[in-house]
């Protein structure tokens, strides 16, 4: 064993810290002060400077794209006959919130993630934990650089908690999901069949995503369902769902 | 000099494909067919296997990755006390079509792609050019590594050829950029401002951006022209401009 890791692990004020962090993530972590820093939500974070603050939303945007990069990658040698449109939907599932969030708490980041627990009781937690992750993986990066990273998400967190053969099946239904997310914040919602334009095919179908009496998301398309898929997604990418 | 850039330099029956190569990327390349894939427009693809042909669309799904990481991790670096909104703002200016097209026709890509020459006298070029850049990049991470693609681009294109500070200060004009589309694609457009809902603060104002008598976004805010913003933007995100 290195001096240095020794010390870590053994001798330093911080060993208890450092141990929690390696049974999370199975290596010796350098620079501490980054992974604090990705497990600080911006609910207890402090202004550091011009009215910056020390929460993990920076680390969060650097660790999405890193992220995003590792996930292109694995899916890119993963399915060789695949189209980019493909690859650009089964990565979109893997780094979903929703898969991302689930991901953290099985992690155990719950305990590890510092904040105001006001924010818990307000229902306003939203994407905590899959921020936190993602802050986490910035925060490997700047401290262990690109294959190491690369190599952590590969074999310790992509093969052990994620199956990308079954998120390939599920089909991300965004009516559904527009629909929780409007019963969640008390909002009606409706889907709307336009009349058609005049010249138009008569079997084009319009369909407008209705909330609370805005117009939030149209489609046109040769189906109804269709339709109601496309203006449903314009939608959730509208509310940023 | 080692003996296997010696070869493919002067003696390697592609020596002429390696040195147009180098002189447009300052480097020799390891996997010619790589980056002749990367140059390679759908227009002149060929089915390879089930219908997927070998055009530069995966390497560019890859490539969008890997430079969007690499954007990130050099603007959190210069601007430590900038929120994740203003990085994720910028990076977005710098990856831009817009951005992209003009930097690959700078570097001279246009004489490097194949393409059916078809598509040009249609006008159907559209972002060919930054297409294939996205796509080299996804070629040279994958011959050459993270680190050397990093290298490659903070030190042979960004600093050369991308101005960080003037995008800056550019703002991206969503109204003007949809009404340009509109104007080019033969569509009428207009911002309707829709009149509030009972109950609502007499200071909000929805405006709709409608096109061809279709809603194609909405937004509401406490100024007409934040409204007719945020209303532009989701359409322009809603029609993929």
């Amino acid at each position: 064993m290195p001096i240095s890791r020794f010390y870590k692990l053994y001798l330093s004020p911080n060993r208890k810290y450092v141990k929690v962090l390696k049974n999370l993530l199975g290596f010796v972590p350098g620079n501490l002060s980054l992974y604090r820093l990705a497990f600080r939500h911006k609910s207890v974070a402090q202004n550091i400077k011009k009215g910056v603050k020390n929460s993990n939303e920076r680390l969060e945007f650097l660790g999405d794209a890193v992220l995003g990069s590792v996930v292109a990658e694995v899916l890119f040698k993963m399915y060789p006959y695949e189209d980019e449109g493909f690859l650009t939907e089964l990565r979109s599932k893997i780094v979903s919130r929703n898969n991302l969030n689930a991901l953290a708490r099985k992690l155990g980041f719950d305990k590890l993630i510092e904040f105001d627990s006001k924010i818990m009781q307000s229902g306003r937690q939203g994407s905590l934990l899959g921020d936190a992750f993602e802050a986490l993986i910035g925060a490997v990066y700047l401290d262990k650089g690109y294959d190491f990273t690369k190599n952590f998400l590969v074999n310790y967190i992509i093969k052990s908690h994620i199956d990308i053969h079954t998120l390939e099946q599920t089909e991300t239904n965004f009516k559904s999901k527009l629909i929780e997310w409007c019963q969640r914040h008390s909002k009606d919602i409706s889907f709307d069949v336009v009349t058609n334009e005049e010249g138009e095919s008569a079997k084009l179908f319009t369909v407008q995503a209705i909330i609370d009496s805005e117009v939030m998301g149209a489609g046109k398309e040769f189906s109804k369902k269709n339709a109601e898929k496309l203006a449903a997604e314009r939608a959730c990418t509208a509310l940023g769902i």
